[in-house]
């Protein structure tokens, strides 16, 4: 029996897949993982994922520069979850900031809570879509 | 312009929601809540979810008292993913574990990684669904 058997996919072939800074927890993004990218991403160390909008196997920061490299990959009770502890190198957000997770409620609006490291433009040489 | 507006719900209505340990950055367990949930979670300050499973509104800590006291609501980059910093009462896991991700991948199997806290039978009166 494979670890890959205790994964339950969900009806698309997919799990969401937390990716937390191992160094100091941050959260940094979620993203979707089908079987070929958490195989991948166990077998290179590197994190691979599903793009459901552009239906395409990508691994992060192969536009960017910005890997992801993998220290941990675990599942949650249900089977149906995995968190994914990295040492990334660079922003992991498209946008330019550490994290994904740069917004929270304040009062009644979504306001930064961090800085943003670097530009889209610097990133990808384009403004991100 | 309501801060609901921002998030993107997906085709059932549904946003992923990750719950973290606001005191050490742990990854406690990912739910998933709907306009309500959300809406009730930062009027209540307790994490409120919508089970696919059960189609059934639920606060966690309703059965094992459990609760989860939020500190902190924040969206990701797509608007997609909410990540809620909590300080929790007990173990978030229903079986027992303070973290729903307490297996790792160790060579080709998920390994426990944390010790049970309490046993589900202690917890709800009886074993988990």
């Amino acid at each position: 029996m494979s670890y890959l058997d205790k994964v339950k996919w969900n009806e698309d072939g997919l799990v969401p897949a937390i990716v937390q800074d191992g160094r100091d927890g941050r959260v940094l993004m979620m993203a979707w993982m089908n079987q070929a990218s958490l195989e991948k991403t166990i077998e290179t160390r590197r994190t691979w994922f599903w793009s459901r909008s552009r239906r395409k196997f990508w691994m992060k920061g192969e536009s960017s520069g910005h890997v992801q490299v993998v220290k941990d990959v675990a599942l949650d009770c249900d089977g149906d979850t995995l968190l994914i502890q990295v040492e990334p190198v660079g922003p992991a957000c498209h946008e330019g900031f550490r994290s994904c997770f740069f917004r929270s409620l304040q009062d009644v609006a979504w306001a930064e809570t961090e800085p943003r490291l670097v530009s889209p433009e610097d990133m990808y040489g384009k403004p991100p879509k």
